[in-house]
Order: C-alpha cells, then sequence, then structure tokens
C-alpha cells in the first residue's frame, strides 16, 4: 500500500507530543518516543487489532511498552487512537493524580496492560500475556471457533535487553515456542551512561536466536516503514517461535542532540523544540497540535478495531449456543468472579487430624479446588516436588510437539528463573482469563522482589507459593533460612503475606487470595509439619488475626504465626507450670488481612491491659505493631537438623516462656497499658 | 601424563565421601559431587595453583562452586588437599556450627572464596574474582613482575545457566574480555523438576558465543579426563575472552539411580551406596574412607603449591625492593586495613553550606577521598549521572583496546544489570584488594537483594550507592519510588542501611562503610537538595545516631533520618507556635549503627518519659523500635514534582506538627513513658 505525507505526519505529531509533554513536565524522556514513533506508527496503525472504547475486550492485540520510561509514545498513541486519554491528559503529564504518571501504570490508565518502567519487567510481563494467550486459546478455541488469536507486541531497548529477567523470560517463550509474541528491539545504542559500547557489547540477535526466537533486522528503523511492515508480516508467518526484530534507530530523532544520552531523559531545550518543529513542518510557536488529518486516520483505524470487536462478539454468541458451559466458563472469568460455590471444597481439619507441612497443606488445597476454579494455573520454579504446587492429574503447559504437554496444560515450567516467573505471572493475571499462582523457596521470592513489587502495585491477583519458609528448613542453612523476606514483604504496600499456621489457616489463605481481585497474594510455608489448632476455623483466619486460646485473666498474649503458634500453645503450659502465668494465644496468619477489620475486633484480639509478646522465628521487624515485645531472629540461621536449629534459637516452650515472663515483669508498672493496636493517629492509606 | 589408576581411585573417593557425607547427615546434594568429581580431579591435581596451609595467598587461583548445593564436592577436595577441614569436619557436614554447613559459607571455611548456593551468585562472583585479578594485576604488575596472574575457575549447573543474574554476569564478562576466567557448564540435563527439557532447551554455548565468550565441549565428561584437560589448556590459551566448557556429565554417576533427578538432593538408600562402593572397588561395609594413595597424590599437589607461594614471596620482596610504594600499597591492602589518615580528606560542612542533594555529598566524598584510598573502585548500573559515582578524573575499568579504559582503570560499567553487579562486587571484595561501591536507583536495590543477601552474610565490604532513595525523586513515579526497601535491608542482618540529612552525616556514612571490613553499608540518598544541619558532625553522625536538637523540658522527640531531618527541623517552630509544644530532635542515619552503642547513650538520644514520633517517607515498618508513634507512607507514592508529592502527604512541617500534637497528648497520660529503647529482654544476636 505504501507510506505517504500524511504516515509522515502522524509520526511527527507523536514524536512533537512527546517532545511537547516532556518540556511541559518539565521531566521525562523523549528520546524513545522520537525514535520509535515510526515503528508505533506502522505497528498500530497497520497490525494492531484493539478498540479504545473498549480495552478490556479478550481477544485486543497487546502492547507492551517494556522500556517504559518511554511512556510518552504509548500516551500519544493511546490519545490519538481515541482511548480515554485527553489533550488534558497529555498536558499533566507527570504531575499528581493525572492518568499519565512517569512511568505506564496499568491500573490507572485505559489502554495501558501491564505497570512498566522498571526496566526487562515489560518483556516478561510480554511472554506472560503470550502464554495466557497460548492456554486461552488452547483451553477455549473450537473447530470454527479462533476465538483467541491475538498477539502481543513489546517494545523493548538496551536496558531491557541487558536485565537478567529480560533473558529468563525470553529463554522461557523460546522453549515455549510462542508464535504470538512479537518483541521489537530498539537498537539504539545509547543507554544512561552514553554509547552502549562501554558495557554491552554482546551479539543481542545471536542470543535470541540461541533460545530459539526468530530474529529479523531492520537496518533504518527511522526511515524505512515499509521494511518495518514487511519485518512485521514475517515475523506472523513464524508459528511456531517467538520473534524479535532488531531496529537500529536513532534515539530523539530530530533533535539536536540525536543519537546522544542528551536526549534520553531530559526535555529538549526550548530552541531544540522550535528546531525540531520547523524541521518536521509544523509552527515552531504552537505546542500539543495533531493535525486532523492524523486523527482522522486513526479513528479509522479504531472504527475497524471497533468493528473487528463486534464480529468477535457475534462468534462468541454463536459460541454460546454450540458450546454452551465453555461460553458460560470465558464469560464468567472475564468477569474476574469465581465460580459459585467453589469454596465449599476447600479442605477443613480436626485438632485430631495428622500433624502435616503446610506446604503439603497447600498441595491438599489445589488437588481440592483445581477442578472447581478452572482459570488457576499453577507452576514453580524448578521446585515442583519441593513447592508442592502440583496437582496429580495436571498437564503441564508445553507446545504439543514436546511430547510433554499441551497448550490447554496447567502447570508451567519456570525453571530456575524466579524473577521471569514472577514477571510472567504478572502478564498471565493482566490477560484477564487465568489466575497465576507459582512456587519458589520464600528465600528466593527476593530474586523476583522486582516483579513482585508490580504484582502490589498493578494491583494483579497473583499467589506467590514460598515454601521452606524459615530456619526450620533445616540443613539447607543460613544461605536458604529467610530472615528478612517476611519483613520485606509486609513493608509492601497491597499485597497479602499470609503464613497459616495448619490446615484451616492454609485453607483461609488461598480463600482470601483467590478473593481478591486487586490484591497479590504471598503464601509462607513450612517443610516441617505442623499441628493441626483446636481453636482454627477458615472463618476466623480469614480475619487475618484471632483469638486461638483465649482465657479469663490472662497475664500475658502470646501472638504468632505459622510453625510458632504451635510452640506457643505449647508454652500454655509451661507459663502457668513455672511461672503461674496465664496465657492467651492469638494466631496472626496475615497482618494486612487483620489491619482490615474493625478496631472493636482488632481490639478484642490484642486487648488492652495485657501485655503482649510475638513470636516468629526471623526479623521481629513489624511486630511492635502488634506486640510490646518481640521474640524472633534479627540475625542468620545455621545448617542442621530443623529441631536443633529451633532449639539453638531457643524457639521452644521453655525459650519462649522464659521471654513472656520477663514481659510480664517489665510491663507491671506501666498504667493504662495499651494495646499496640491503640494510636495516636491513623496512616495514611 | 596419561591418567592412571589411582586418578580414577581418587576420583571414586571424592564421590564417596559426599555419599557418605550426605547419608551420615540424611540430607544433602550427593549427584552434582559424583558427576564433578572427574573435573575436580584434573582442574585441582593439574591446574591450580594454592596453598592449603596459606589459603590467603593472593595470586592463588580461585575457585568458585556456583552450584553450591553439590559442596559436599568441595569439602571433599578441601579436605583431600589438606586445607584446615578434618574428616571429622565431613562427617559433621550439615549438622549445627560445623564448617561444613548446607551450602558453602566462605566466612566460616578455610578455602570457601565465596558464600554460594543461591543459583547464579556463584557465577557472577567468579566474574567479579576475574575483575578483581585483572584490575589488581593492572594496577601492580611491572615489568619482570608479573605478580598477580591467577586465575578464577566456576563450576556452575543448569540451575546457574537458567538464572538471569548469571546471564547479566556472563555478557559483562564477554564486553570486559576476561581471558583469566574459566568456568567449567555441569551438562548433566537435570535439575530439580526433572529432565531440563521442560523448561531449558536454548543453545547454552550459542548464548555464550553470543556474550563473546569462548566455548569448549566435552562429550564424556565422566571418562575422558585427557578430554577435560586439553579443553581447560585451550581455554587458557585464549587471553582475550573469557572461557566456557560445555561438559557433559552423568548426575550421580555410579549410582543405580545415575542420570534421574533422584540423586539430585537426596542421599542415595542404603543398598545404591554399597553397590556405588563395590561398583569402584571399595569396601562396602566402610564409610569416609581415603585410601593413602590419594593423600599421597593430592598432597604431593598441595606441597607445589606452597612452593610456588614460596617463590611467589620471593618476586614480592624483590618487588618491594624495586616498588617500594607499590608494595606498600598491596600489601596494606592485603591487610584489610585504610591507608592512615585517609579519614582526613572527608569533606565537612557547615550550617550556612549550601543545601545539597545527598547523591552529589556522596560524589563529593569520592571526590576527596579517590586518592587517599586506592582499593576503593566505583561504578553504576547504567546511572553514572544520577548516582553521581564517578569522580571527574576516574578512569574506567576496560580492556585497553576498546580505546575507553586500562585494566588499572577503577569506575566499573556494569550496565542495566543491578543483580549482576552486586554479586560482581561481592566477587570483587572477595579478591582481598578491593573495595568496590555500585550504585543503582534505591528502588533498584530490590533488583539485586539476592547478591545483597550475600554481602551480608559473607561478611563483604561492598558498598551500595542508593540514590533517588524516596518519593523524593518527584516524577518518575511510583514504580520508581522506594516505600519498602529500607524497612528491607534493616531488616536483613549485617547490612548497615544509612540515610544521611546532610553533608557531615554522609562523610560519617562513607568514613563507618570503609572502616568496617566485615561488613556492607548500603547509603540510601536523595535526589533533592537538603540543608547542612545546625548540630550535625562526622564524630556525631557516626554514633548512627544522635541529638540533632536538644531541648530542655520537651514535650517530644522527633527522630529521624535523610531529607525529613530538615523538615522536622522547621516543625519546631510550627509546633511551639500552633500547639506550645517544645520539641526534641534526633536525627538517626543509621539504625544499625545506633544499635551498636552503649544503653546509656542510645538512652541519652531517645530519652525516658518524653514521647516520641517518627518521621521518614516510607514505610514505617521498624520504627516502632525507636519511637511511640510513626509518621511514614505505608502506600505507594506518585508522580509529580517532589514538592508536591511531599505536600500530598503531609510530610510538611503542619504535617508533622499535627501528628506530634497527637501523639503528645495520646501518652499524656502513661506512667511511666518508657523509651522504646528500653526492653524486656535482649535479642538473641
Amino acid at each position: 500500500m505504501g507510506y505517504g505525507e500524511v504516515d509522515q505526519t502522524a509520526i511527527n505529531t507523536i514524536r512533537l507530543l512527546a517532545v511537547d509533554a516532556t518540556a511541559k513536565a518539565n521531566s521525562g524522556h523523549p528520546g524513545a518516543p522520537m525514535g520509535m514513533a515510526p515503528v508505533s506508527h506502522v505497528l498500530f496503525n497497520k497490525f494492531m487489532r484493539f478498540n479504545p472504547k473498549n480495552p478490556d475486550w479478550v481477544n485486543r492485540d497487546r502492547f507492551v511498552l517494556s522500556n517504559g520510561h518511554g511512556c510518552m509514545l504509548q500516551y500519544a498513541l493511546l490519545h490519538l487512537f481515541g482511548y480515554a486519554l485527553s489533550m488534558d491528559d497529555i498536558k499533566a503529564f507527570r504531575t499528581i493524580d493525572s492518568i499519565t504518571p512517569g512511568h505506564p501504570e496499568a491500573h490507572d490508565t485505559p489502554g495501558v496492560e501491564v505497570t512498566t518502567g522498571p526496566l526487562g519487567q515489560g518483556f516478561a510481563n510480554a511472554v506472560g500475556l503470550a502464554m495466557a494467550q497460548a492456554q486461552t486459546a488452547g483451553t477455549f478455541n473450537k473447530p470454527g471457533f479462533d476465538l483467541i488469536n491475538n498477539y502481543t507486541y513489546c517494545f523493548f531497548g538496551d536496558g531491557c535487553a541487558m536485565e537478567g529477567i529480560a533473558s529468563e523470560a525470553a529463554s522461557t517463550a523460546g522453549h515455549l515456542q510462542l508464535g504470538n509474541l512479537i518483541a521489537i528491539y530498539d537498537d539504539n545504542h545509547i543507554s544512561i551512561d552514553g554509547d552502549t559500547k562501554c558495557a554491552f557489547t554482546e551479539d543481542v540477535m545471536k542470543r535470541f536466536d540461541a533460545y530459539g526466537w526468530h530474529c529479523e533486522y531492520v537496518e533504518k528503523g527511522d526511515t524505512d516503514l515499509q521494511g518495518i511492515e514487511d519485518a512485521i508480516k514475517r515475523c506472523q508467518d513464524v508459528k511456531d517461535k517467538p520473534s524479535v526484530i532488531k531496529l537500529t534507530t536513532t534515539i530523539g530523532f530530530g533533535s539536536q542532540l540525536q543519537g546522544t544520552g542528551g536526549v534520553h531523559g531530559n526535555p529538549l531545550k526550548a530552541d531544540d523544540i522550535k528546531h525540531v518543529k520547523k524541521q518536521f513542518g509544523f509552527d515552531p510557536e504552537k505546542s500539543f497540535v495533531v493535525p486532523q488529518e492524523v486523527y482522522d486516520m486513526y479513528h479509522k483505524t479504531a472504527d475497524a478495531g471497533a468493528a473487528a470487536e463486534q464480529e468477535w462478539n457475534k462468534l462468541f454468541e454463536k459460541y454460546a449456543s454450540e458450546h454452551k458451559e465453555a461460553h458460560t466458563d470465558l464469560a464468567r472469568r472475564l468477569t474476574g468472579k469465581l465460580p459459585e460455590g467453589w469454596q465449599k471444597s476447600l479442605p477443613t481439619y480436626k485438632p485430631t487430624d495428622d500433624a502435616i507441612a503446610s506446604r503439603k497443606l497447600s498441595e491438599s488445597v489445589l488437588e481440592a479446588i483445581y477442578e472447581a476454579v478452572p482459570e488457576l494455573v499453577s507452576g514453580s520454579a524448578d521446585l515442583t516436588g519441593s513447592n508442592n504446587t502440583r496437582w496429580k492429574k495436571a498437564v503441564d503447559f508445553q507446545p504439543p510437539n514436546t511430547g510433554i504437554g499441551q497448550w490447554n496444560g496447567r502447570y508451567m515450567r519456570y525453571g530456575v528463573r524466579e524473577h521471569a516467573m514472577a514477571a510472567i505471572m504478572n502478564g498471565l493475571a493482566a490477560y484477564g482469563t487465568l489466575i497465576p499462582a507459582g512456587g519458589t523457596f520464600l528465600n528466593f521470592v527476593s530474586y523476583a522482589a522486582g516483579a513482585v513489587r508490580l504484582s502490589a502495585l498493578s494491583h494483579q491477583r497473583v499467589l506467590y507459593i514460598a515454601t521452606h519458609d524459615s530456619i526450620g528448613l533445616g540443613e539447607d542453612g543460613p544461605t536458604h533460612q529467610p530472615i528478612e523476606t517476611l519483613a520485606h514483604f509486609r513493608a509492601l504496600p497491597n499485597i497479602m503475606v499470609w503464613r497459616p499456621a495448619d490446615g484451616n489457616e492454609c485453607s483461609a489463605a488461598y480463600y482470601v487470595a483467590l478473593t481478591s481481585k486487586e490484591t497479590p497474594s504471598l503464601l509462607a510455608l513450612t517443610r516441617q509439619n505442623l499441628p493441626q489448632l483446636e481453636g482454627s476455623t477458615i472463618e476466623k483466619a480469614s480475619k487475618g488475626g484471632y483469638v486461638a486460646l483465649e482465657q479469663e485473666k490472662a497475664d500475658i498474649t502470646l501472638v504468632s504465626t505459622g510453625s510458632e503458634v504451635g510452640i506457643c500453645l505449647e508454652a500454655v503450659k509451661t507459663l502457668k507450670d513455672e511461672y503461674n502465668l496465664t496465657t492467651r494465644v492469638v494466631s496472626m496468619p496475615c497482618m494486612e488481612v487483620f489491619d482490615a477489620q474493625d478496631k472493636d475486633y482488632r481490639m478484642s484480639v490484642i486487648p488492652d491491659g495485657i501485655p503482649t509478646m510475638s513470636v516468629e522465628v526471623m526479623s521481629t521487624m513489624g511486630w511492635e505493631k502488634y506486640s510490646h515485645e518481640q521474640f524472633g531472629l534479627n540475625r542468620f540461621g545455621a545448617s542442621g537438623a530443623y529441631k536443633d536449629v529451633y532449639k539453638k534459637f531457643e524457639f521452644t516452650p521453655e525459650g519462649i516462656a522464659k521471654r513472656a515472663k520477663k514481659t510480664v515483669d517489665f510491663y507491671k508498672d506501666v498504667k493504662p497499658l495499651r494495646s499496640p493496636i491503640n494510636r495516636a493517629f491513623l496512616q495514611l492509606i
């Protein structure tokens, strides 16, 4: 079809919106938008299928800007194609409470699929989106009903290419033969330190080839629109491999500083802005200008996308009549609601039931609910047998030609790639049809911290199954024993950190995790066996904290989690026998959920007038919020049989009782002795 | 020279020590030691130069077991070659307080260079060790004095090969043309989930080739000792590239379960142990057997190593006479002590000096001390201009043929590879001649969490220069604004987390960081300007916390860090004017250092009888240890100009005063009102 003047005008319009918005904000990154405007134009106008009026259409093509600092590119495109992002929003770039923040945030901006900016994340999210497409297609497509066939497109730059998370994700995508994933590498040779030759001289395409990707190269990315189009077409034709296009561009194309680090992260100077506008045939005195023919062209494309959605809706209606059950399932999944009554499948336990490790309890939950919750997909970063993340009849998610799985498999083999696993799960969740759970050792969730943070920030319903949760893992020793990990994630906003003490609490953790549409969860689970508690129920534990043992006229409250709750209950007898003290015990499987209960309830659990001591075999940080004194472990652990390790650090009934006695004595003279729940003022939330 | 029976006996002895030790511990990983015993034998006995009697000899060859779960391989070698690791130590494998913990720990076991186990770390440490060798050689070698020319050898497995951190490090090593680095890839096709074909089907050697590595392949790694030797020799001959040998081995070689996941992480069954011993010609009824000829052979090699060290010592004496200054410098560095009087170079500030961002203050420290502290090497993960980590006259550490640096350069260009940077710094520090500092945004230190943890666990003197430390970074927004990060690292044992409030505090942070030989430090630094405080000195700040403003009969103590200390000082006036309250202000730049002061001092800073409120513009977690009430930010931030963001969240004199007033009122009736420093019992440390 060829490209003409209006195409060039559109490209320059995108460039200048980025120039004007960063100048007005006096902050931001004009360079990448100016360099990638041509490929954006070709991709969005010639290839991508989307309806700006319904950014949630499930079969839309997904676009991920992994180099999220270039977000003015994305905001400009969203605006020009007619998403609910106005010119005023563009003008409010990088100002408080705008929908155009400094990096793209999925939760706040229509048309932004995932939250990017932290480098490499978007690339791995794109792999997750493509996996979700393949899994959902494998599940729902039927002969004559190619319902789910969208592409996932991803832009990434040199920074993303250097990040390990992107390497992990690329290797995964190659293994999985994700034919609907097309990534475009902005090879502009510039990162913040200047020319990439100072640190990054590898052959990126050879590396992607090694991962099993189809590789294309477009040399003149600034101008060769037809070459870009042809390359994308060839990528679409490769069905059994993900594709990457290396696109050599000039960062800050058009600026007097083009091709230098000077245009990466700073607005252009006033005279340079005029220079660029003149050069592009725009009025140098005017800002935020969109020629009507650009709106016209893009809105026509948007209309075609809307029409495509209409066609799809008809197909989906027809699907309803021929595949009623599948239709109902998919339609329900898109609402985010779980199937009616699914929670009846959750296992419950009596105190007389066997002691069981909470990682095994978690496995029993998965085994019990996987049929009732078909959108749940599980997986592990190569610790399947240790994380207990796989139900017995699970089918692996694999390309069928591998002979070891199917596209509709619900078990993901992430390999030893914790960070990519987490970011892929963010992509799986963002697709809209799946709820991902993924396992690793709790200590190695830290490898994935960058992506866990984005699960929280972007409100993704993702479950981290984090086993081997303490020194209780024993012999593997300090390199594997978490000390700081729960404190870390408890300090992270919008994530629920669970540490269940028994079977009912474990079921409660899954109940709350799966029904919380906008919040990820981390389940810290033991390697060692735990007894079933006397006072636990799913309902009580679903409040995040509850009284596991109530006593009249108690001298002290012990508040604890997970494997230590049982030891605290044992300590009750020691405290009575040795010190004549009466002890209440509170189990607090999830602080965040407890914090969300009303104050009366919280005060009833941790009341005024009684000293409270926390017991948890890791960093005490954070426990002051719920206790006057803290018994924990603010040093690294030790390698040995777990009972020996617990004994070394005095996490025994005697060790607890000794400290509880000191706590009672210490607070005897304090009047009034307030519950730590009682605070002078509320925190901003 | 060929290989004979005694070589095979030695190899099988190594295998059986791993079999016996894991069986006795009823825990551990026999598979990798059994598979890698042949290459270990060839490498340690034919190539490596080391003196077991002096594991600290600076020019020894370094060995890193990146697949650290196979540590019985390393312990067996250390024992057999005569390091201070006895057969009783082998028998105490994985028991409490042994020097043979579940994964190798550098700080505790002679001959273990770096702490490994968390996958991929050791590989990146090895890159750091090789960089340190190249940098130290570049600095100290002179014509006729090839003082520093050791090799770094690294074993790694499929797990390490999958980890992003290893990808980042491999790309870095290829760029840097590290000819003295030789990595051996245990291609055994098995990881915990079974055959690696379920997740890992990339072409690993093609990938290393893409990074610029020299690649070798030995197909029969179980038996082809000569092939292994020849491959290592060819690698040694390649001087301008790091080398990798892909070695196909059989995991658990000799076991009935060889070649399966069953031998990866579980001891062999009793009958299998007998089977293996019989097969290898050992007495099936005996355990922990070392034929004398094996000791003899290995001790001869060790003696040759000792002799090599003697030769080297002579060369170093001669060096003393011809290059006195360099000799003194190197000899001093090896003691870990800084040059006499270096601290006199630290900048000091008066209250009348300009307001300056603490990232700039940090730059001024580097500028002031780099000549006085020649072992200091700086760098950044591609944020040099933002982290302010580079002194003006710095030379980049680069292969000279790149034309952009020298081997003796002291500035590292890590690229956008935070995790590898941190692990490389652990390797740089472990080498013994350098103190590495490396920068990124505080938020992205989280990408490096796995390696930061090992800085702490393995007692490495590493400095993390973490700029853009809060919502004060402004427009980049929530994706870049740390909330949980300081809580995370404060909860990690053995790391000092600094957040200096002004120039003197910044100098104090460097003073304590550089003089703490066994503890890493993280310096959280602002993007925005900070005033120089009235009451600060290097000496006071070096106590971690001090009274910045004392007042008679104070109604409240405000305790704060970094950018909020100045705002607290402003709030003093607001509190007096609006509420007639008298306010003390404490600056607490480093909690860990404050905790190390005696109790009298700490109580003088945060005394009994006065309510204390903390002010820090991020998670309040951890502040309960020093305050009764906490003003912080337990939600994600916002994108906007930093003053607008501070205002939105009420981090203003008014916002502080309002909450301080509530705190005073709330605690009026509590008697006695104890300082939070006052506790019922001490924590285990």
